[in-house]
């Protein structure tokens, strides 16, 4: 069922040409005690999933059922976001949009988004006045190392990081309770960053 | 019927990116005396509609039959504009260009449209030298009140509101006598706001 | 036959957004002698044509076969170009790029399209080193006129029109000796307007 | 099934409009010991390519079947890539992006493309650091030649051309072992073309 709702995820995000390449990459919480994800196997077409393209991993992202193939290189942020959020499923996309302004704002840390009707589309957000912070981090090839900086920045008592974040140069971070809900909030995101770009575009922002 | 063409409706648009993330609703009439709309229930991919995903409402925007799910929260502007103008379909989308230009463009309450071809999809244009100023209202979770300043401009003897409406921030409200007309009206505005942004990215813009 | 060649044509110009709103028409001929084409019928979605949204004309337009519909309101340019090229094919689309570009350009009366490898795509161009002038007129909602006009540029002894032509803010027209041909003309020219609206944006030529 | 492959291949691409107008070609190796490799033979639409629309060339681009097809105008680039670098697929696209990049950086002779993660879909790189330079060079008609020229950049012993090529104001050349690698270096390749096409329009970059 959650693999299913995986696969038609992949299907459509590689149509948008948010998951080129064999990038991106899902999870879906499938046990709670103990933790255990299941997870798409690294470097296979997004578009066409099939059940063999997963792989089932523990707390620790190592292999909870034997497979032929490799968790994604990112597993630890996956297995970090279920542990400490309580999320259902994590979905990781690489659009156009989410490159280009990841990269271009990287140097101030966030892009704020706010006044967006789009915004209440983020779970517990009611209004567009709320002033939401995207906050970006640095890209590397040091999963560990970003998984301890971002779970730090969820943690943090007075400011805690929400709804998702960007990697620079890099993509999109975002999850929810399910599958279903981790994939508004994909669309949500995606959607205001393409708002964004274009908007920076526009003359009355030049 | 009307429930499969708005199915259709949302499948195209969903795909077009017109109705990410649970965002949009629509509706039709189903009965005048008395007033009943068919709308979109809240919080569904309008992607994947099913008859499941549609509540039935009066002219109050109470529902007429009973259901477990609720009318979208933009029930008022539905009932109002089936009431004011006789409406038999009203379609609300979320496009990247209504929401950049939209917002653009607030402070001046409108958006000039003028010498295109494409305004002739718009139910009684009959010549592209037609100019029509897409009104564009603030954003505000007020919906009652937001009605009620949409019906003044609608009943405003000098210069009615026609085609269609911009919430700042926000999107398209359009309508049409039925859901094949409503639909054209869709596609009709969000071309052309595609064609404004891009004309004013143009550098002869500039 | 060439009706379902149309009907494809009309899902894939509708899916890509140069044929929204019910705008476009196409035609194909089906006689010579007399003259009859058969074309679509004014108003209907050209995402999803049927047989019966079709109409046959002679060559002044008038209905050939009986029909509840109303050929397309442009006609008389679809007519002349048969008769005046022998064009076995006409296909007409409104997209974005064609919009803002044959608005923005329309003072000077041309596009100057030169040293794209995709020109060769047009019928009889053999090397990208060809300069294309595409020609714009200013749009007219009076048909016969400008059936006229277009007429004598295709029969200008010195420099005629080929390959097609843009009206000011409304879209392209382009033809072949079949639908193939004529819709390898729409994808090769509305490619070619993309690229230049892009290009002119680009901050090299700003 | 490399046949299927290419044909899937090209329906996608021409669906993203990678390869509009029956421009692009696509070969895949079907023998080593001689030479073969199936190609796309010319002018056809690549959406909906069957098998009738392919032709098995030698090495030396000659027929080695019979066909009433003529192989693609471009032959010579795909049996020499074959050759040189043993790659089991080859892939010509046709994109706007590709268009407008090539012929706006032809004068400096490539594009740097550098810290995107996107980078690691190509075969051989394992991180985001990596500087990569797409080689461009100036279109020409004269096919034999350009093989030649883009042979040397292949054998340079210092600085040797990797992952594909551009030809200014035609397209991407990329290649793989095999039609599902090379495809995912189109994939890889075009979205990085599209992420700094935007990114340059940036105002940051203005």
């Amino acid at each position: 069922m959650k693999t299913k709702e995986l696969i038609e995820a992949g299907r459509d995000f590689y149509r948008r040409g948010w998951s080129l390449g064999t990038s991106s990459n899902y999870s879906a919480v499938v046990s709670r005690e103990p933790l255990q994800l299941l997870l798409t196997a690294s470097g296979f077409d997004k578009g066409n999933l099939t059940e063999d393209h997963f792989v089932v991993v523990d707390g620790s992202g190592n292999l909870a059922r034997p497979s032929e193939h490799k968790p994604s290189a990112e597993t630890a942020l996956h297995t970090m976001l279920a542990r400490v959020l309580g999320a259902g499923a994590i979905l990781h996309t690489h659009s156009v949009a989410a490159t280009v302004l990841s990269q271009a704002h990287c140097h101030e840390g966030f892009l704020n988004i706010s006044g967006y009707e789009m915004l209440k589309g983020l779970s517990g957000v009611k209004t567009h006045e709320t002033a939401f912070n995207l906050v970006i981090f640095p890209n590397t090839q040091d999963i560990a190392a970003l998984a301890n900086e971002v779970e730090a920045r969820l943690l943090d008592p007075e400011n805690p990081l929400r709804h998702g974040f960007l990697l620079s140069g890099h993509g999109l971070y975002t999850w929810g309770q399910d599958v279903t809900e981790a994939r508004r909030h994909v669309e949500v995101l995606e959607f205001l960053l393409e708002v964004l770009l274009r908007r920076q575009q526009h003359p009355c922002s030049l």
